[in-house]
């Protein structure tokens, strides 16, 4: 696969650095089929390499407890920067930085954001190595860029699929996003998160398209979820079982507001958030979602049932109100 | 949900017994409809039921590990008997035997039989308590019955998805096979690890019917993928990471045996063996399965690329003969 820095040669320095036997490489859905080969430069070091097949998109998923039931001496985590605190197993994060070029990309957006003079620019962490490039095109263009750092997220600029407090820290000072990557994904994100005027400047596909229109058609569906939700006599709480997604404490108090007004609530353990998992329990009408805030959010009709962010709940049990909810995001802390 | 004994009050005692706080209710997917109203029988004790939501289908899949990280002191397991020796989490098993009669159902089964005189007995541990009254209306029948023992399960002529020692230690003293219990899954089981005539006795819909034909076409199916992975030029070595169906070492010889034939192996580790997570690796042309031996079985459609049983494996890289295997059993240790 071309187009990315797999850091071969770290990955074996950090592997001799550890003295590992047995390491498993962990990789999201778009470089699983980079595994077997990374595994054959693994494998030629006289190290055991095992590939993760289940889902991964994000470092919120690390596999420590997989990694410890095999045996495992080193995690590889690619296409992700480090999220969790504490790992217990040893990990190395290879970020998977893209070695596309973003400048035509780039180019591409002007046109669209012709009526806007200060831009916020946003990337994921494949790209945060572009935002200087990127930052010039635009000023040469006679904008004023901005790039957000609220220093939760590794890279000033950067999103991640549960984290735009890096665009929302700086939303009042700009007139448009600029995202720079691939995929719709992140870019709706920034849209729902700010309700700016959102741009993607896509390196892969060198094109550039706006994003607010499903940013628009999201919240309408949002609100029907919301809606829905609101006349739903049972609720479920769901407790990721991933190792960054687990927020039982805020679980425990959903279901404790849901109960106070009235709502019986049950706690469900949850490893993948998935439309027939939660279709197994008939007298369940709505779902709170404590794990992975975006699994549902943007595909409500795979969903039988509404699934809501924690947000979201509160709108739809009665302690907030839907201009609240814009105001604060559809699934920000 | 009539039919089932959850034996309550066991679970309130073993709770109190425990001093459990937290506990975990796990059921298989026919089951998992109960989960909400056992919870609430269990929260009017003043402790905190979590419902597992993901995918269960054997006690081989445990959850101690996601017990361990939500702060479980008791799982309660419902629906399958004791499989792991040590669960590091206090476990109780509740089998949720049946309360249907099955008479009627073994009666209707009389004619299919009428060609066989000695019967091998079967069921599944919902219904091991009805063993006795069958065994007396096929006696009454004129017919001899035999229930297996190999001593690998709970219960004599007891059968779970991947163990069918019980009727294959008395196959050869057999004529046929009469299973009691709902669906398919298992009856099918038996025909394929025996090759005789089987019967299903369902007293849930009180009818019987033959499962050979299915059985047929199953072997039919596995002939092709057994010559489709003879192709593979490389091989993918499922490991199981649900706590009853990991086998690394086993994974680690199937390796060796396959590069031994000149065919590179990758071990993946997997959780759920979904046929998507499996098409992430276009470089594999072929998977064997040392976890469920059953996931793939029946439905090879489902999977775009074979998908292989240890034993089967064996053939399509020339180590066995496909006689061998049918003598063996597909999946048989």
């Amino acid at each position: 696969m071309k187009g990315f820095d797999f850091e071969e040669e770290r990955i074996k320095q950090e592997i001799v650095k550890l003295g590992a036997k047995r390491v498993l490489l962990q990789l999201p859905e778009g470089l699983k089929p980079e595994g077997p080969r990374l595994a054959k430069v693994i494998e030629r070091m006289g190290v055991v390499p095992i590939i993760s097949a289940d889902p991964c998109y994000g470092a919120c998923d690390l596999a420590t407890a997989e990694a410890t039931r095999l045996g495992i001496d080193l995690i590889i985590h690619f296409g992700h920067a480090k999220l969790v605190k504490h790992e217990q197993v040893p990990t190395v994060y290879v970020e998977a930085r893209a070695t596309v070029t973003v400048a035509e990309a780039v180019e591409k957006s002007l046109p669209l954001l012709s009526s806007y003079g200060k831009i916020g620019l946003a990337t994921t962490v494949q790209h945060v190595q572009t935002l200087d490039e990127a930052r010039e095109i635009l000023v040469r263009a006679g904008k004023t860029v901005v790039v957000g750092d609220a220093g939760r997220v590794n890279y000033p600029g950067q999103v991640i699929g549960c984290d735009y407090s890096n665009v929302r820290s700086v939303a009042n000072d700009v007139d448009a996003f600029l995202f720079i990557g691939g995929g719709r994904f992140h870019a709706l994100g920034i849209a729902l998160s700010t309700s700016k005027p959102t741009v993607i400047a896509d390196p892969y596909e060198n094109t550039a398209y706006p994003i607010n229109e499903e940013a628009k058609k999201t919240l309408k569906q949002r609100w029907a979820c919301v809606e829905e939700a609101e006349h739903a006599k049972t609720f479920g709480v769901l407790v990721g079982l991933k190792l960054g997604q687990k927020r039982l404490d805020e679980a425990l108090q959903i279901k404790e507001i849901a109960e106070k007004n009235g709502k019986p609530a049950f706690l469900f353990a949850i490893r993948e958030v998935l439309p027939e998992a939660l279709m197994e329990f008939p007298s369940v009408d709505a779902y709170v979602n404590t794990a992975c805030p975006r699994i549902s959010l943007e595909a409500p009709a795979k969903f039988l049932k509404p699934v809501l962010t924690v947000n979201e709940f509160m709108v739809a049990i009665g302690e907030s109100s839907w201009e609240n909810l814009l105001q604060k995001g559809l699934f920000e802390d």
